[in-house]
């Protein structure tokens, strides 16, 4: 299967200049009536940005379609130049990945909660009480000990914050189209396991089993006396980055869930001596002669947005600012600098806004814009596009794509 | 067969007015350094053109995909209102429009070129040495006089440039869907056609006695003495542009690959008295009363940039505009001024540039744009939109399409 045939037919043969696609997580925003109506990159100090955004072009990108607000996932594979609507990325699988977890054809994971239940079967309390997640931690562990091993599938327990965890299962023969282990209220007992679509049986007789023995262990703990699982899925089967586009690709993150998205795809992960921004741009440095592609992903505008924390999202944006000579000391002939998706601090919440987009680059078409903001990038010469496009822009600046059609 | 189900919907019965699509091929380009940061339409004096677009409405189309350079036929695929990623022209089919040959469905065209084989049946020069065109035309003579007929299927053979000639297959039965004739590098074997589609076995079998005859032909011939076969193609089935649009089409140029692809898509073709742009406009002028759609095409533009000559393209555009009276003395009602791809100087190459576009008609978005120009195409009132929706948009305008839906 080839879900893209138009790469068969212009991306080169490993050739052509080097790529930079600098993320800033949740970059886009809108203009906030307590900070002077300005947006967080109105109102940064960004002197080094305003310098590229006078020599690049700008844009804006639509991350799944326009008016949809999209996840981390979808949001990424856009920036990959995926389309998130055909690639589905199970809520299991970036929770596996959230935590590190490396995955393969042959994992199937879920979201895992504790839960209360009483004598009769019925689930009385969802998250038992929000156990503290060192409790969560130590049953894992009294999980992991006692689990075994369900016809010839391994099962993997790792515990993430208060009662919620992740269970990866290995095996043959295990595939996606399962219903959820979790009644989604309280008051109703814990649903067996079903097989939505042909193929997944074995994976339900298995995860049932699974709860089952679960049910056993965990008999005497209180609150947390049962588990419930919910995102089912293996991972997609993704035409790999690399072969795609012909690039020795190297992704730069801190945050586990971003390397699990680039590991996804096929990018090798760079290991970054420490958490800072100038420890990603350290590492591109280090790393320049050897990839074709590198994907830079900055963490703290996001996470700004979602706090709601205007202030902070401006000095994300500023102190990237001041770090970025490091980068731009070894100019990549093609720099994208962008977000994944929109994260408002308004909204405290990713959002559907269309993300600024900065492209430098001998080649870009000309346009007038002086500063990277969403208002200037309405006005920006790349236009508006869907994320997926992105790839194809940067590829054709460093020279790696062919004619299509004579 | 109907790959446009929305044209039966909305294409009215023959009626409305007179539409002209003016193709400055090549035209959309980049800043040039070396000319003051300007575009070849920024540079260029077009005070013509410049009344035109004060009046009409800016917009930019993208001929085939964001990213995606295209070549001249999928770009002119596209401008004629069809989606360039669906109909594939083959390279063969290309190279015989290019040569002014005339093609039909039982027509099967290959590129070719003549090449040095030695004694094991090596290819040991894919080029033969570059032959000089004349000896090429002797060759290509006497292959023609001495090649017969096989299963019935006629071959005419037409020189090119240098090494290069094109063969064109006709007869019953003959498919798409072949492997080249051509080992692709020196120092392997000439391979067998093989039919890589069911259907195209005849074709196969016609084509490699072909082969083993013209080396019989060739066989004293040094240093041609074997011919390479590649790109063999059908044209593709197109619904016609006079049928899909109800619209009687004439096509003006001068290159033999733009009237072959105007035919291919059923335009008539216009006898142009002479090589100049005047001679297009006064076709134009002198046909106006028969047709309801006239395509013009000017080719300088596309050889400036390919050249990368700057000032040359500059030119291009200001003579054009300078004898655009003549055209402009029959306003039709509908007037698009645009590009079928960019070709920036700077990059000497077609590119995936969006192409800036001009509509002139009464009844054009309103915008305050004053001069086609790359940037000021960023801010024109018909936005950044497919090539293929063009045709729509011209039609529309000349009254010409009904309403969708009640």
């Amino acid at each position: 299967m080839n879900r893209y045939p138009e790469d068969e037919l212009v991306v080169k043969a490993p050739e052509g200049e080097k790529i930079v696609l600098l993320v800033f997580d949740g970059l886009g925003d809108i203009p906030h009536p307590d900070f002077g109506g300005k947006t967080p990159l109105e109102a940064a100090k960004t002197p080094n940005l305003d310098r590229l955004a006078r020599e690049g072009a700008l844009g804006r990108i639509i991350p799944v379609a326009i008016g949809i607000t999209p996840g981390s996932g979808p949001a990424h594979l856009g920036l990959f130049g995926y389309d998130p609507l055909e690639l589905e990325i199970g809520r299991g699988v970036l929770e596996a990945l959230g935590i590190g977890v490396a995955l393969n054809a042959q994992s199937l994971s879920a979201r895992a909660n504790f839960a209360t239940m009483d004598a009769k079967g019925i689930i009385t309390d969802r998250r038992a009480g929000r156990i503290p997640t060192e409790k969560t931690i130590g049953i894992c562990k009294k999980l992991q000990e006692n689990i075994g091993v369900f016809e010839g599938v391994k099962v993997e327990i790792f515990p993430a914050k208060e009662h919620r965890f992740v269970v990866v299962f290995r095996g043959e023969g295990l595939a996606d189209g399962l219903s959820d282990a979790d009644p989604h209220r309280e008051g109703s007992p814990l649903p067996e396991i079903r097989a939505t679509k042909a193929g997944a049986e074995k994976a339900a007789r298995v995860i049932n089993a699974f709860l089952k023995k679960t049910q056993e262990i965990l008999k005497n703990e209180s609150p947390a006396n049962a588990i419930l699982l919910r995102g089912l899925a293996t991972p997609p089967t993704i035409p790999l980055f690399p072969e795609r586009f012909k690039v020795k690709a190297g992704a730069i993150a801190t945050y586990p869930m971003y390397k699990g998205l680039a590991r996804l795809v096929g990018m090798e992960i760079l290991k970054v001596s420490g958490e800072s921004y100038e420890d990603e741009f350290k590492t591109y440095i280090e790393n320049y002669d050897k990839y074709d592609y590198f994907f830079i992903h900055i963490k703290g505008t996001d996470s700004a947005g979602e706090d709601g924390d205007f202030a902070r999202k401006v000095k994300v944006i500023e102190e990237v600012d001041r770090i970025l000579p490091i980068l731009t000391a070894k100019m990549p002939a093609v720099l994208a600098v962008t977000g994944d998706h929109s994260t408002p601090a308004l909204l405290k919440s990713h959002s559907w806004h269309p993300v600024p987009l900065l492209v430098c680059s001998r080649f870009v078409c000309r346009d007038s814009t002086q500063r990277l903001t969403e208002q200037e990038a309405v006005h920006g010469a790349l236009g508006m596009f869907p994320s997926r496009d992105l790839m194809k822009i940067l590829l054709s600046n460093a020279k790696r794509m062919d004619k299509y059609g004579a």
